[in-house]
């Protein structure tokens, strides 16, 4: 694509969402420039280390305590009215934002009292560029590629959210800052429902909810990034399994079981080696052998597939594994369940040919929505598709094959056209070993991540020569597509979990039902109509504590099961169990077998 | 027990067994002396280095070429008969075997010539010991410590079996020798029976039937001992995974999953490391964490038990996971799925009241004996029970507490007698953090090895401080059992391809129907019943070569597919197909409805 061709703002929906996110962003790195000043109104002998916008506001990193300015000024979140006071005070006065392009010298000048700033010049002078800075009004300047708003007038609501200590450049090795983290919206309107959403994201945070319900534990002695999944939290990723395993059975695919682990020569011809290596974990040194973790399974299924001559009639040949791999996260961006150092993904590759893989891929993204609604997520709505193009420029990350490229392109486009699909597509994202569709989930604190691929590749064939012999006994070289069904299991455990609130629907709850007597001398029917509950493969608990039924009943809705089957004196007599439903309340008296079909009937459906 | 205690040898059946075995490794161990002397009456210049005598047989590794003896002796099993015959010359004659004890210096001048001889004089200089040796009449005579029959008449029958390359002291950096594998017993019935026996394992051997059944593989790029299973192979593993799952489910175990790593501090917290470090993977550095790939499962369950206060109204807690191993195996030991270096166990542990552990002892050895008997196995025939006991007097391997090691040895002696369990005990085969019972299995060579352990610990809990609030809210310990259902998947998937021959009861077969069409009109019908069958969860294929229908129906026996169903234009007017059973050959037509019954019957049942 020409660089002259036109800005791509105008032109479609996807532009003008960017364009609007622009617009924003140059918004939100403006207030911090407005929080910095108002910092420095309020405390002059803080030095300003730096502050980007981001995707959900901004922060500003700053020194509390410089060499040589004395004790450390103790600034906490009892001060932000103050700042926020400050803050609103140049936006009304609507002061005008410019850019200047300085000689080196002119900066080093301007900052001479500065060393964080002194450091940003060093880099710049590194990169041979010249150091620009934007002023606001007269009053203050800061050191800044920029863009801005042309005005502080043009700010719209901010807030500020919270402070915590930042190493300078993430690096323990560095001297502690202090961070200001805000955020800044069009409207206030905008700003409300955001830190509206943030509540309800915190309230259900997958590692505070997979602590109080039990579902995962971490400890210091196993390692940082790998979660021990609990009895509880084990249900639910094995009924996720099972899930998995049954439909991929269904549509074709075969199960496969390969090792964690392989020689480096196997990553080295795969191609991967050189883009994995520092998200890998070390090798290790067996005999004569140079082992390692993998950090994705699609060589051992190469090998797999290698392992005897195909015939056309095999194809498509659909590998599918529930596979552990191994990726070095930085010990920062762990995270609960959804960055973890150790994980398990439903993995598959299909090796077809040429003229399959568009039905192929299609038939992929209908088992993603297929999951997807069985979660209750709606397209559109919890999703939309990325297509990851490559670049054709970049020869370094992409492999050069320009023809492949478009052809590739352009049967995963025809696709997402085909089955009506709402994507968006993006530069620069693909494999480097072809492009693929994302599935982008929304989370509920509103940011997307990508939850699922599917891949279409045209360069491990060549490298592993995965081959078949066609009808004219011919030998071909297969596509490769790469695709997870539902994921990670871990991170899609963690957006389940904040997804329900932890209110798993039947099918999925740890413990479907529990059983509460009225009192001790029911205890006895209640143990008996669990047992008569569990040999039908329904999770149920006799409870016995010494509470009183409000309470239990209480426990029951804050552990949310399902289901609470309360057994007194009537219920005894009438042998019946009073059912109350999670949400819906008290459903009345009913036989056991009518529960029995109720729920069996819903754990079926997926319900 | 006191050194002077009367011998073990006259006192009990497996007492008796042992002694017998005793008397055969003697006679073994001659024959190999009576093989050598044999040799080198042909093949003076040939340099004897050693010999023992083996579990099967015996062998003798000699050098065909020494230094300075010319051309290297070609000598190969072609030459077995001229060697046995000289062997029976020496045995007829019945030379009288004696031993002789002599000073270092006697050593060095009788076995002047024998560089190899004169290393073992070596180590035993450096042991500070005094050469033995045994004369066979007055022409032969070799370094050794004995024991042997008194004099070569009481050789039974013997047949040299192999000949193979095999390093001086089994490492590459030495010379390598020639190897002559043999074997000796009483009677010429049991030797007969061995070959037998030999010839049978042969052909059930799994390595060859996972590659002539497509079960699993190697690839050199990927690593020695790490076997990929295809996807026949997976349905087995599958299929074993489901029935232990959900025996476990019903018998109150809860699953966990727990990561495959830990930080090597876990496993010196458990004391395993100084035991277990030799077979371990190395240490991985990540950041500050020095991680190492789990030998075994238990310190992670003992975290996951402590994650959390636990009262006596939870016990027993039964942790039970299908879980990923690493340990080291010496690549010259590694074999087929028998020996990897990458395995999963069908593992648990039990956190558990003192006073719980017997009858929770007795429940694992229950659940063992019903595994066993679903795969047909028969107690006393198939396996047998070994009691392993520590040794109060081996400090360094056994944790010391004496009186702890006594209850513990009895309740596992009681348990094993209440439950009539065929089982004899051994001394020093216990853990070093308790006694255990180990479940030994009869494989198809005649080989008994352990299948699967329960283990009484009382360390652990004492280590990881592992406890549970009694009735009175008094803190009190808990008693850990470790133990395996089914073992290791790899080694029981080895076990059971050869019980089976390959020839895996329905439930287990990979593929439990072929469709074959008479001809090709009648394909469209077969994939019609095939596809009524799949919808079913039933394993069928529907066949479409270009080969005759009895060459179809012989490549259907050679793959053991349970059942055959031929349909041709009989069929397809009846609507019904024409059922060939393994083993039992034709039942004749049948419907398919009551051909599905009959099988969805016996997977139910697991035949």
């Amino acid at each position: 694509m020409s660089k002259k061709s036109a800005p791509k703002g105008a032109k479609k929906p996807d532009s003008r969402r960017e364009y609007r996110e622009k617009e924003l962003y140059k918004m939100r790195h403006s207030c911090e420039h407005v929080l910095t000043q108002a910092m420095l109104k309020l405390w002059p002998k803080i030095k300003m280390a730096m502050g980007p916008a981001t995707e959900d506001g901004f922060y500003f990193d700053f020194d509390p305590s410089p060499a040589g300015s004395g004790q450390a000024l103790k600034i906490s979140e009892a001060d932000f009215p103050r700042i926020e006071a400050e803050m609103a005070k140049i936006v009304k006065d609507n002061l005008p934002i410019r850019k200047k392009i300085l000689t080196l010298a002119e900066g080093r000048k301007l900052f001479k009292d500065n060393a964080y700033k002194q450091e940003w010049l060093d880099a710049i002078k590194q990169k041979k560029q010249k150091p620009t800075v934007y002023w606001t009004g007269k009053e203050f300047v800061d050191l800044c590629a920029g863009p801005h708003v042309k005005s502080t007038g043009e700010i719209g609501a901010f807030k500020l959210l919270s402070i915590a200590g930042a190493y300078w450049h993430g690096s323990e090795k560095n001297k502690m800052l202090t961070r200001i983290y805000g955020t800044c919206f069009a409207t206030q309107k905008k700003l409300e429902a955001y830190i509206l959403q943030q509540q309800e994201a915190e309230k259900r945070d997958h590692r505070k909810l997979g602590k109080n319900l039990d579902l995962f534990v971490f400890a210091d002695i196993v390692g940082k990034g790998l979660p021990m999944l609990t009895p509880k939290g084990t249900v639910i990723r094995k009924e996720l399994e099972k899930f998995v395993l049954e439909e991929e059975t269904k549509r074709g695919y075969q199960h496969v079981i390969t090792p964690h682990l392989a020689k480096v020569e196997l990553y080295e011809k795969s191609g991967h080696y050189p883009y994995y290596k520092d998200i890998m974990y070390p090798a290790m040194q067996i005999d004569e052998e140079k082992l390692i973790l993998r950090p994705m399974t699609c060589p051992h299924h190469f090998m797999l597939y290698k392992s005897r001559p195909r015939s056309y009639k095999e194809l498509p040949v659909r590998f599918a594994e529930i596979a552990s791999q191994f990726r070095y996260e930085k010990s920062g961006e762990l995270s609960g369940l959804t960055r973890v150092r150790l994980f398990c993904l439903a993995d598959a590759h299909i090796m077809c040919a040429k003229e399959q893989a568009k039905d192929e891929i299609k038939n992929v993204l209908n088992l993603i929505d297929y999951a997807n609604s069985v979660f209750g997520l709606k397209k559109g709505i919890n999703y939309r598709y990325r297509l990851s193009l490559g670049d054709r420029k970049d020869a370094k990350k992409y492999y050069k094959d320009d023809e492949a490229w478009n052809v590739a392109e352009n049967i995963l486009r025809q696709v997402l056209k085909e089955i009506k699909a709402p994507f968006y597509e993006a530069k620069g994202e693909a494999a480097f070993y072809g492009p693929k569709i994302d599935i982008q989930m929304k989370k509920v604190n509103g940011q997307e991540e990508t939850a699922f691929t599917v891949q279409y590749d045209f360069v491990m064939p060549k490298r592993f020569e995965l081959a078949y012999t066609d009808k004219e006994g011919k030998e071909k070289e297969v596509v490769v597509i790469h695709r997870s069904s539902i994921g990670c299991f871990e991170r899609t455990m963690a957006f389940l979990i904040e997804f329900y609130a932890g209110a798993f629907p039947v099918w999925l709850s740890p413990v479907q039902v529990w059983v509460i007597p009225v009192s001790q001398k029911h205890f006895n029917y209640s143990k008996k109509i669990t047992k008569s509950l569990s040999d039908l493969g329904i999770r149920a608990e006799a409870r016995n504590e010494d509470d009183t039924l409000g309470k239990k009943i209480r426990t029951g809705e804050l552990q949310k099961i399902p289901y609470l089957l309360i057994v007194g004196d009537r219920e005894l007599k009438a042998k019946t169990v009073a059912v109350r439903q999670r949400k819906k309340g008290d459903l009345g008296a009913m036989k056991l077998d009518d529960f029995i079909s109720k729920i069996k009937k819903e754990i079926n459906q997926k319900k």
